[in-house]
């Protein structure tokens, strides 16, 4: 919980100890109930949801940063993490935000050339978490967090939906390059699992036979000698990484092409 | 050609009119004599070579402020750009730069807390250029600008060998995705010429026969009535791009892994 005091002296005093041009945001994706999710703030002011963010500390590198700001808001830290891309080309972004929708008791605080009023780019970070170990914080400016499937976004704030379509598209191209399936799914999963989430990544349909054969030729899963029920009459077996072998193919970069 | 007065105005009242936290480097990549070359100046002051960059303007966007470093260098517009990544990281990064190799003139120009001595964060962008167009502008800080072959770059200053490093990957990484090859070449190419450019780029040997193939099947050259000599017995014909297929080639992606 953050006092009202510390937001004021934030407003107030804030660019001593931060860079005032640019701020993160973390696109934190999460895979659950085969569908891909995203972490999203509800605005305590404004009217609609926003990515979480923050400022970057003056004396702070910009994966520290990330890193720091990711655990605020999940509690998770040795997590995944990718810088994707800087966003200052949007026309909302040229000009700084204003503090009109806050209340009254904040709103006293600006003075009219606020460090917070100016123009702000954003650099965006993905993060891949396991979904059912993130405990999720709200912190100012939000009052809520909730997990929503990608394809179901529900009023972005800002130009979040932009930097959410940027760090999906990342994602899909960086699908050869980076543990993504690694990083996403749990430690044991079936095959049937790992189809649906990179159909899901991808945004496509892969042949099933065709998607597990080569995964399994690839030699990056190892076999376990469990099973689970998902229903009456099916029991895949469950697999996991052989993590040795995944990120060598990694590196051949084409390996993952499906 | 800039004025002492101009640059002493810029030093003292440059945070008027530009983000103070950031700039931006451009890798600025040509292709000539089957070589990949890179666009390096040499400082004026310090010992050594680096990208050439410039500050943002605080009503411009990234788009718009690195076409214009870009044409304030080549003289050319119109140009393949992309951004590739921003750099906050390296320890260098954390501290100010120091005016202590700047000339007497131009040192006592900085007050303590001058806005250029601050940490400053780098956007990358990439751009593909053909090689024989740009008319290369050296302007301060640099006293010459001059076309490097990547694999043998001269001393570079700051963290601008690791910002070629990374460009360099990228354009490996994103063959498949954009028009790299098209940009890249003169409108007109043999096969041999396009092959060894790809090769170059992933810096590895391709089997020329399946390369060739490969990009034939694509459909993505057309072959011109057209033969370039180049030796007493080989004229190999000529090639151009057809954008329309090479565009939706690269939408499918992994159609370029080679």
């Amino acid at each position: 919980m953050i006092l009202q005091e510390e937001i004021i002296d934030f407003i107030k005093n804030g660019e001593k100890h931060y860079l005032t041009d640019l701020t993160i945001d973390c696109a934190i994706l999460g895979y659950h109930n085969q569908e891909l999710k995203i972490l999203l703030g509800k605005h305590a002011h404004f009217n609609g949801w926003a990515l979480p963010g923050a400022y970057i500390k003056k004396k702070e590198t910009l994966a520290n940063a990330a890193a720091r700001i990711l655990k605020e808001r999940t509690s998770l830290s040795n997590i995944f993490l990718q810088q994707f891309y800087t966003f200052g080309d949007n026309e909302n972004r040229l000009d700084g935000s204003n503090a009109e929708h806050l209340p009254e008791e904040l709103k006293s605080a600006f003075e009219e050339d606020n460090w917070l009023l100016k123009r702000k780019l954003s650099i965006g970070y993905y993060a891949l978490i396991d979904y059912s170990k993130a405990e999720v914080n709200p912190v100012f400016p939000f009052e809520d967090f909730c997990w929503h499937t990608v394809t179901e976004l529900p009023k972005l704030l800002f130009d979040h939906k932009e930097i959410i379509d940027k760090a999906l598209t990342t994602l899909r191209n960086q699908i050869h390059l980076k543990p993504i399936g690694y990083n996403l799914l749990p430690e044991k999963f079936t095959l049937p699992e790992i189809h649906v989430l990179y159909e899901t990544i991808l945004n496509k349909k892969l042949d099933r036979r065709n998607f597990q054969k080569k995964l399994i030729t690839l030699g990056v899963l190892e076999k376990l000698n469990e099973k689970r029920k998902i229903g009456q009459h099916r029991s895949p077996f469950l697999y996991k990484f052989d993590k040795e072998k995944y990120d060598e193919a990694l590196k051949e970069g084409s390996a993952f092409s499906f």
